[in-house]
């Protein structure tokens, strides 16, 4: 069934898509199975991960920039991580109007991610959900995240361009944005730039852009009004520039083998965890050394130890 | 070097619980045998969970129900998850007065989590920290978190009570909360309660938690303008009433099992992962599959298999 399942997608049947989707988000085993088939088809699309706070208006600049893509005739996916994203659920009527533009264009395959109880964590099922939609045939690959914890970093940490979007304010919006996610983008984006001080908000990011300097690509900071259009097409342009910079200065290479690192990683240790665990559940060990642990008698470190040892 | 500084943190040394509190943070063998030996001195303390978006007055919350249980006799630690919290940095000014009562307290203590990098997840660091500031005799700990990702929710888990905070809106807030997050709520708080539409939020909480009604204990939803106290000694009131009822229900019991089981299975899932990595690193094995999975010659799941095989 799989099997089928995979041809029909690289055939372009969007249901075996949604299907195959769906396999990989739960754990499935012909999720797993169908990764392997499809990973050989894969290393076309260019992944964007679009970060930004609630109200940035960060799925209204997703939304205006997969139609500029379509006009340059290409193939759109978007995966929505944030559960605030229209693109989820929950969408204000003005959003749910401008979307089903993109829902009824073939080009364009748009899936939301549960953000609770992903087998294996968040980042890692987002990295299968793109490898599915670029064996797909979709050109660019658009990966919409919250930008805030850990798990939101990792899950842009699997795009090839990231763009970290703000939007003009108090002053301590660009202090907030600084903790942790400034420092991944490849673009910045200051939208809703029709409003006041949004020039004083370029500049405060401009001036820490000064002091975190990366060699080789100069980050831009572009200005937008995606709820006017305005500015998309210029951000889709230096999209397309730093794609480029990838390719010629070799960081592609060091990303795909960075990423390959990451994933292998990743499944390895949830691999060996289910082994050890489908012994330890099966002879009672587990049970004991929860228990142990629950009456405080035996600290986890202790027990994590114990565990491998009855494994091995 | 370490039973002396566990020592010293029996004893109420400040300075040897931030020395340890990094240790673990970092991932250093030192803090493992600290936490090993910490063990048995935990159990004592009562952990809460206040979760609550960027600009609900979440911080500003936290330290006046530190306050209050200051002025019941009872130490406090405080552990900020949130990378925006005032209780990490950029705390404006007002918030950095509020703050000063607190850090100059000695009953109170406050560590703010680097949300990037921690080694082993976020979560599973959060859990060891809490588990320290429980040795060294905290009889309560707040954990805060921005309540945004399955990271959060996870870092909630940990907590024995767990604070949701909301604030009246346009509605739509609600809905957002309502993805992921309002369903481990033991607590409802509408903070800002003196702005319009409370009511009309407190009752859109009260409507959806009627449609998910946990058996035994009912969750209260509670009005506050923290940034005045009001409500706050309400607040540590309900939290006292869900310890009595997870006691009294058995519940206490078995959240413990629930969390040695989770603790058992990372604990031995990262031991498991760098004992292959030791191995694989050396003998270049792992390089060569990274190489083969960036040149697509082989998919990340069958690597995976081979990188274990390799070390069985």
């Amino acid at each position: 069934m799989t099997d089928d399942l995979v041809a029909r997608l690289l055939d372009g049947d969007k249901r075996a898509l949604s299907r195959l989707l769906s396999f990989v988000e739960n754990g499935y085993p012909e999720g797993r199975e169908a990764m392997k088939a499809l990973f050989g088809h894969t290393g076309h699309a260019h992944i964007i991960g679009m970060t930004g706070p609630t109200g940035s208006g960060k799925s209204t600049l997703v939304g205006v920039l997969a139609r500029e893509y379509r006009t340059r005739d290409r193939t759109v996916g978007i995966v929505a991580v944030d559960p605030t994203s229209p693109f989820s659920h929950g969408a204000v009527l003005g959003d749910r109007i401008r979307m089903q533009e993109l829902t009824s264009d073939p080009g364009v395959f748009i899936r939301s991610m549960a953000t609770r109880g992903a087998l294996g964590g968040l980042a890692s099922t987002t990295s299968d959900v793109t490898t599915v939609l670029d064996a797909a045939h979709k050109d660019i690959i658009i990966v919409e995240t919250v930008g805030a914890g850990q798990d939101e970093v990792e899950v842009a940490d699997t795009a090839h361009t990231t763009v970290v979007i703000s939007v003009p304010g108090a002053g301590d919006e660009v202090q907030a944005i600084k903790a942790g996610i400034l420092e991944i983008a490849d673009i910045l984006v200051v939208n809703k730039a029709d409003q006041p001080r949004a020039d004083i908000t370029a500049q405060q990011l401009h001036a820490y852009l000064n002091l975190n300097r990366d060699e080789g690509w100069e980050v831009p900071i572009l200005k937008t009004v995606a709820i006017r259009g305005r500015g998309v097409v210029e951000l889709a342009d230096a999209i397309d520039r730093h794609r480029s910079f990838l390719e010629t200065s070799g960081r592609l290479e060091e990303a795909r083998r960075h990423r390959a690192r990451r994933q292998l990683l990743a499944l390895a240790g949830e691999e060996l965890l289910s082994r050890v665990l489908a012994t330890a559940e099966a002879n009672g060990r587990l049970d004991e050394l929860v228990e142990s642990i629950a009456k405080r008698e035996l600290d986890p470190h202790t027990a994590a130890e114990r565990l491998i040892q009855a494994d091995g």
